[in-house]
């Protein structure tokens, strides 16, 4: 807590620093910092002050910090750097990033920039870094980095760590080394760990193990990060469709991923149509506007046809009309119980806690679950009806019996509409509060009337 | 997906020869695979058939595949596993799980199995793992191993290789190395890809970098997890008040607690009081009612108060009871559009992109984004209730009139109500949809029926 606060007095002294134009003042300031800390200031610098500053501030760091920095950048972020800085300086970066941040900023930037920049690029890797930009923007292609360390089986220990020394590639790609026959096919992986701690003279092919997991470069992102989170290794290796070694995502990229299907998750559930990668305050109002209104549109459609129900029945209604000031609560306990179950479904689907096949016994639970909730909310109410409202029984029994149903039907509702969505290969968190919301109102009304019409005979 | 198929396929085949008890036929298909494979298969025959028989199939399994596949299962699968195996088992288990591993396990266990246990554990370890098992249950210190590598400045690489070769631990807990002076504060951590790359003769004090980051043994592991986001290191040395370095925590240990507390925001979005840890499936039917029943009854009671304000304006209502069919539609609207705005502002708090400063600015767009919104709904709106329901302008003015007021209510509601939340130290989540709606409904109701008194003159 104290170093978070010490942190923040920091980011305040920079952008006072920043706004007096004080750059290399504020620069003395963060260089003190570690790299992923500084693209945290510069993040702020942005929010608080302006790009123009910002840029000026990102130009004052040493170009090795610089790098660094830039890579821990939010992509819409890095873009703006981009805009600011000069083809010297961009192809500078470029060249410095590893090549999987490289990949996933060029994926930010406009074609004729990206073209713009290749121009420098020897020819052999320009070809690769197309091969890369061409994969599917959600596929482990699009997450993998081809630097990686391949040995043979025929070599020793000692010869092995005399490669690795002679590549001296970055930390994350360097622990687990690929061992690959001359087709370029993975036959086995070797622990850096496994490397130091045997002796020089013992062959490769005697320590690899070849029982290892791999990740086929078109596989979605969500199964990548579902890979890393059941494994817990630090890097897996990708193949095409060959079995070739293409190239190794490691567990830091892994973040983003969980974070980001997380959100689309969150984002679903509430009715908000994720179709931008950019974080809330950075999206502009109509943007927000054109995520949020589709769901908004369905749901007041589906509100109007509840209204239509309540309209046909009128007749009913206006005879006891007490009955209408029982309908929140109604229409509320049925979204409230369905919501309830159908978010312990999407969530309980997310992390593989809960499969399709498991439709029956979820819904035997719910059933359990949700008699036992509409029991002991059917019977506080008709205690508030009887009691304290002062109504007759008759309609307390009514309102009671009605709620029994709905919940029932809701937490049904809740525990079948996620499962048949992923079934049928739709998102489940799509089938989230507001669909549920909507339809158990509905049901809720038609019920209310029609138990009504029974029992007080109207 | 052909492979996912491949392994269900598996699965099934492994459940029908362990029905017919085929323990050693079932062993011989899943040891092809993979530990947590061979854990994930554990877990399916524990729910497909019967505890006694995943316990049987787990004692086929050869101690060190065991070892491995049981650091794998969930904690409460660990438990039940225990209970079935003999103590001479249960011993050599712990005795081989990694520190942090062992740990987690007998947090799960009753003291009296703990105290059993540590019975065979030399005196120096016991300390050790009560030292360890008194740390809070959700804390940095509850999910550090002490197991890590220590160097000395004045050590040459060549020495540090030679003292990692003696020490031979696990392969996460290898990868970085902590200088230590004498009095156990950390002075500087050096990664083991440099010291493979450098030469023999270079002093550790030369390649240390100082300017690592660490966790305080007290730290939440919330604050751990964003700790791991956002540097995105594969180890990060946990100190105690004393700067001294007493453990580290490896990045495989981070997805659970990321699962963990996405999971409680989830719940906590949807009413559920999550006051276990076991899964959906796992949880017993009254343990699904007590932590679903509180809210529930909170929001009963809320509508309650809905319910009450519409019987106050029960003439009102009565005289011109097509408005009665438009309350779905406003309450549903009010619910639906404040509930996307926190839930945004929730996630947007949990990855950092929303700050509780930025209040004002929250406001300021909700309000656009709610006005624009709030303007096309009640366009469309106006123009249903005159052309389809036929209705005069003036239900149509009220109704309109009162959704645009709703929408900006409930959008500022949304925005602000999280961030007050977060500011005071309760968890945003707990600010979601629920609680949400059954405010908005209390406003929506109240507004509705004072723009009709006022524009209807009634």
């Amino acid at each position: 807590m104290e170093k978070i606060n010490e942190f923040d007095k920091m980011i305040e002294e920079v952008i006072e620093l920043v706004e007096e134009k004080h750059y290399l003042k504020a620069r003395d300031v963060i260089l003190a910092y570690n790299e992923a800390d500084i693209a945290e200031v510069l993040e702020e610098i942005m929010d608080e002050v302006d790009i123009e500053s910002t840029v000026i501030m990102f130009r004052t760091l040493p170009k090795d910090v610089a790098v660094e920095v830039f890579s821990y950048l939010p992509a819409e972020d890095q873009v703006r750097i981009i805009d600011g800085i000069t083809d010297r300086e961009i192809n500078y970066i470029i060249d410095e990033l590893d090549f999987d941040d490289m990949i996933d900023v060029l994926e930010e930037l406009p074609a004729n920039v990206v073209n713009k920049i290749l121009e420098h690029t020897p020819k052999a890797e320009r070809k690769q870094i197309n091969t890369f930009l061409n994969y599917p923007e959600d596929s482990a292609g699009s997450l993998m980095t081809p630097d990686y360390i391949s040995l043979k089986q025929s070599m020793t220990v000692g010869e092995a760590l005399a490669h690795i020394k002679a590549e001296g590639l970055d930390s994350e790609t360097v622990y687990t080394c690929y061992v690959k026959d001359e087709t370029r096919r993975l036959e086995g992986i070797v622990s850096l760990r496994n490397l130091v701690i045997q002796d020089d003279d013992v062959i490769i092919k005697d320590i690899m193990h070849e029982d290892f997991v791999s990740i086929n470069v078109y596989e979605d992102q969500e199964e990548v990060a579902e890979k890393f989170q059941k494994y817990g290794y630090m890097a897996i290796p990708v193949v095409d469709n060959e079995r070739r070694l293409v190239g190794i995502i490691t567990v830091d990229d892994i973040f983003d991923v969980i974070e980001e299907e997380t959100t689309e998750d969150f984002e679903r559930l509430a009715g908000v149509v994720d179709s931008t990668d950019r974080d809330y305050m950075d999206t502009p109002v109509l943007q927000h506007v054109k995520s949020r209104l589709p769901w908004l549109i369905f749901l007041m459609v589906s509100s109007m046809i509840t209204g239509a129900i309540i309209t046909h029945f009128e007749a009913t209604l206006a005879k006891v009309f007490v009955l209408v000031s029982y309908l929140p609560l109604l229409m509320g306990t049925g979204g409230n119980t369905g919501s309830q179950t159908s978010t312990l479904m999407i969530r309980g689907l997310a992390v593989g806690d809960i499969d399709t096949k498991d439709a029956l016994r979820v819904l035997w639970k719910e059933f359990r679950v949700s008699i036992t909730i509409g029991l002991i909310l059917s019977t506080l109410n008709f205690l508030k009806i009887i009691f304290i409202d002062g109504e007759g029984s008759m309609i307390a029994v009514t309102v009671c019996l009605t709620m029994l149903v709905i919940v029932v039907f809701a937490k049904a509702l809740g525990g079948m509409l996620p499962l048949a969505a992923k079934r049928i290969g739709i998102d489940p968190a799509l089938m989230a509060n507001p669909m549920i919301s909507s339809i158990t109102d509905m049901f809720s009304v038609t019920i209310y009337l029609i138990v009504a019409m029974v029992i007080l005979d109207i």
